[in-house]
């Protein structure tokens, strides 16, 4: 692919010339809060419930001066039509700045960059296998740029013969790293944990959808015996199936049929635009 | 002062002109790990401690290639010389390199950075007050850049009317965010945490002084309420008096005798260069 645009601080640079000083304090204190979603047809997906995590981030962190919001948008829509990009992931980071005495926050460095990204059908039907880890994420509420542990954690997921991890707080189930978790129990109620996660718009949407019957709540390691069905959501997932967690089979290993209906529903939300 | 020099990847660059590509994984996801360590007329205090903990951070995060000792011993060196700089602190800090995907890590990035620093005994005679805060760094035993929650608190900080924070996890202490916590028993023991704190270099050698009774062990928050004394170690607090914690006094609020002893035996070997 040639060489995309990135915006920084309002100018676009190209992806291999996007430079930020190495006092900025990400790169000094891994200091910084992002954004993530996706376009379809030039249009970008759930928007606004993007934005608005974006700024509560921001504002928790203590990041300012953000742009407006009609700045960013302006912005979002000048980079994909600058990229000539339709179909895309694009990312919002806003770092700690360039920090003096490396440790204060500095006036914030906002970085928007754009990747091709069409989402494929097969992954819903491939599914996923985890391996769960006792690990809190920290200031759980923020969508921040530490992925540390994640990262880390490559090696332990593949020696678990496993797509990605499952977090829990001493047996309290939390998240994966970059996605929120579901399980469907026995009597076809649909359950996330509601404390101590980051506030997924996917999940946010999967809450709202009168027609399930889906709830946040404390939801424990224990519970997934007993699940019919578990799933992850993202904004890249969508609604991805869970086939198998610590080697053990979910139902009987095949994506169910709850999962199915709510993914059927949020690809007809997302991908035909009936709803913002 | 002038623009002072870094080094990337082996080259010299002014700081006001040292930049990462924002696809680095310690912008992207924070990966990435440092050490830092005072040069005293031109030499690295401590130095092979530091190269030890830094070689032994990178293999730890997964980080390779890194330099040999010799070349980064050699770009240290190089680093004060350019600079004209003897008497510094030096930071050399290892990125998650430029990741194509965002998430994998890459080839890293070295970066070394210098500043001006000399130790003020007056910091040592007006000590400081902690607050504490339940919190568990994660990967201790790394010197990684992640500092979120340090720079998260400081207005919580500010408002305990503290100078900084002293980590406990559920009431067994940790350390605070740049240095190791020490407390001095009725009995005149020397004690700092044994688990999941960073291993201090300063910590280290106080541990190593055979004519002081230091032990690393467990250690309570209410062991604080009977401390004769207290103090926090780091490259560049040396033995720092705690005079307070909680907003109450340790002992008679004056740095101790033990503490001062202590301080007088590391500023000896520090400054005067009597041992390496």
């Amino acid at each position: 692919m040639a060489d995309k645009y990135s915006i920084i601080n309002g100018q676009f640079y190209k992806i291999s010339e996007a430079t930020v000083l190495i006092t900025d304090l990400a790169v000094q204190r891994g200091y910084g809060i992002f954004d993530f979603f996706v376009t379809v047809n030039g249009e970008p997906v759930f928007k606004d419930d993007h934005l608005d995590r974006f700024f509560n981030s921001a504002a928790i962190m203590r990041l300012t001066p953000v742009p407006t919001r009609v700045e960013l948008t302006k912005l979002i829509y000048g980079l994909i039509e600058k990229n000539n990009m339709p179909d895309s992931g694009i990312r919002i980071t806003l770092t700690g700045g360039y920090s003096a005495d490396g440790y204060s926050i500095a006036k914030p460095n906002l970085l928007i960059t754009q990747n091709a990204f069409v989402y494929n059908k097969e992954s819903f039907h491939k599914g996923i296998n985890l391996v769960t880890y006792n690990y809190q994420r920290q200031l759980p509420q923020v969508k921040t740029i530490d992925y540390l542990q994640a990262i880390y954690l490559q090696p332990y997921i593949k020696e678990h013969k496993a797509d990605d991890v499952l977090y829990h707080n001493e047996g309290e189930i939390r998240e994966c790293p970059r996605g929120n978790f579901f399980l469907v129990t026995k009597d076809n109620e649909i359950i996330t944990q509601a404390e101590n996660v980051l506030a997924g718009v996917t999940r946010k949407k999967i809450l709202s959808f009168e027609e399930f019957n889906a709830k946040a709540k404390s939801v424990r390691l224990e519970e997934i015996d007993n699940a019919k069905e578990a799933f992850v959501t993202s904004t890249t997932k969508f609604v991805l199936p869970v086939l198998n967690i610590n080697g053990k089979k979910i139902g009987n290993g095949q994506p169910g049929e709850i999962t199915t209906k709510l993914f059927e529903k949020l690809y007809d939300l997302r991908m035909n635009r009936k709803a913002s």
